[in-house]
């Protein structure tokens, strides 16, 4: 059985061989450049994880691999234009190099060549299963979005909505791309969900790392500027839970530094954060997502030595740290 | 074998069922109010008589229509985004009503519920002919409308490249419907393809009709300003042409209305169209394009009794006075 760095080297080699013709430049240029941008492909990799757990990888498995990691790279295309974000990795978005109307056209024809690649799947009986979980998947993206935007115009936004967005933002595609390995790879309907309950538990546990080490991380390690989200006002797992754990007067002043820029925001945020326990409940929130996500891989009925390479990419995504 | 009009009727009562879920009114809303804009139904229901013409209408051409017409409605989705339109069918575009990010991703969530569709098609065997056609055309309609875009801030545009845009943004659609409903009512390929070139030739004289009508029609019956492509300047089959038929002094001329706003700037360039015989280039170009859709149909082997209401559809979309 091949590692996750083996088989992400694999899939990202194979990867790069997709390119759209280069027939309408204006059009094609910009979703090449896109996927010329990378990105660690962890959700194909997955796929094909998923896929060997029950049986040697399909061929049907990497073509769902690339349908999903095009379906992914779409939907960052399109969210880029909706945040008005002007870098993805450290390069220029595609509508600010471009344009927003050709940044959406590309995300367009991205979506529909992810279907291209499924329809390559030569196991017919399963073609229907994948994209019914393929297209509730896309839909769930979408839908994640805009909750997103949707929590952005709102003061308060309640707990367990927040983690339904996060869910449907980030986690389902990682767990729908175990689960279409699973299918693929003849998995009976149960291992199937336990591997999709691995996935989207991972998923949350991930987001809440990234929301802990932008406000606690080591800048050293984490390589970005810590505290960013307090900057912006972003909704985070900390902001939301921090606003849930107040009391009257620290909440106060989470409204107060929420309507204030500069200063010392952040620290005093954090000081907040911290006064009310959010660190250590992140900590423990993360441990109990990824002890459930565990708990759903030891429930998958085949050999435990099958499972080691996924297990380990558990550890990739969730620092041992916590 | 069922008339047309019978065929929207039943498709239109059909499809106002399709009803996106009350589960997420912020993104659903926008896209179940687009649907309900309405629409002439042309592609759906010429997938549906394309399958008629080999056999009694089958339950996964409904589906196909179904995705077809979906497909049509995100098409315009986006393009209205694009264009900045304000209005569409005489009513104000998503984007207007509810923004362009949620536009945008009302239009993502309608291309991935038309894949939905596709996917209830019950001949296996047939689905992966239908995938390969849908995406192929659903990107083609992706370049017409970045073509156009591209054309739009160039000066010149040759003939040739027009006549190809407009068949990617609006032809191939029309076409691509037939075709699915011939290769599901088990028709060989070389009739699915003669009633895919009655389609595509259809709609390039659909659109030169359009033009002409917007510069010459009858402003009681077109139902439109007439003159409106002239004062925006937009690239049209006559304006094209006219660039090609002029002499230098009328080229001129036209460059010189172009750079104007307000004034006779209809009426001098209707002038330039006449004096250049755009206007009769304009009947005899649909004429051909006609002919040559009806000789398509001519050569498809089947019984011409079966061809009737197909024909019939050439006369409902280009007027009898050409």
């Amino acid at each position: 059985m091949y590692s996750f760095e083996t088989l992400t080297q694999m899939f990202t080699e194979k990867f790069e061989q997709i390119k759209f013709p280069a027939t309408l430049p204006t059009l094609y240029d910009p979703a090449n450049y896109f996927l010329g941008l990378g990105g660690k492909r962890i959700r194909p990799v997955t796929c094909l994880m998923g896929n060997e757990l029950f049986d040697t990888i399909s061929p049907d498995a990497w073509h769902a691999g690339v349908a999903i990691e095009l379906f992914h790279n779409f939907s960052l295309i399109h969210d880029d234009i909706m945040d008005k974000a002007p870098l993805r990795r450290g390069k220029a978005t595609v509508h600010t190099l471009y344009g927003e109307s050709t940044a959406l056209l590309a995300g367009d024809v991205m979506l529909v060549t992810a279907y291209d690649h499924l329809n390559k799947i030569k196991a017919t009986e399963q073609l229907n299963k994948i994209l019914t979980l393929f297209n509730k998947t896309a839909r769930e993206v979408c839908e994640g979005q805009q909750l997103d935007m949707d929590f952005e115009l709102r003061s308060t936004v309640g707990f367990d909505e927040y983690v339904r967005m996060i869910e449907l933002k980030t986690s389902v595609l990682l767990a729908a791309s175990l689960k279409m390995g699973a299918i693929l790879g003849g998995a009976n309907e149960g291992n199937q969900q336990h591997l999709y309950e691995f996935g989207r538990n991972l998923g949350i546990a991930f987001q809440v790392q990234d929301d802990y080490l932008d406000a606690f991380g080591d800048p050293a390690k984490f390589g970005k500027q810590v505290g960013g989200d307090i900057v912006a006002n972003k909704k985070t797992f900390l902001l939301i839970k921090a606003m849930e754990l107040a009391n009257e007067r620290q909440l106060q002043t989470i409204h107060t530094l929420l309507a204030t820029n500069g200063g010392d925001k952040v620290s005093a945020m954090l000081e907040i954060y911290s006064a009310c326990g959010v660190d250590q409940w992140a900590k423990q929130f993360m441990r109990e997502c990824v002890a459930k996500a565990y708990q759903h891989m030891e429930d998958i009925g085949v050999l435990s030595s099958r499972k080691t390479a996924l297990l380990h990419v558990g550890d990739f995504l969730i620092s041992r740290d916590f």
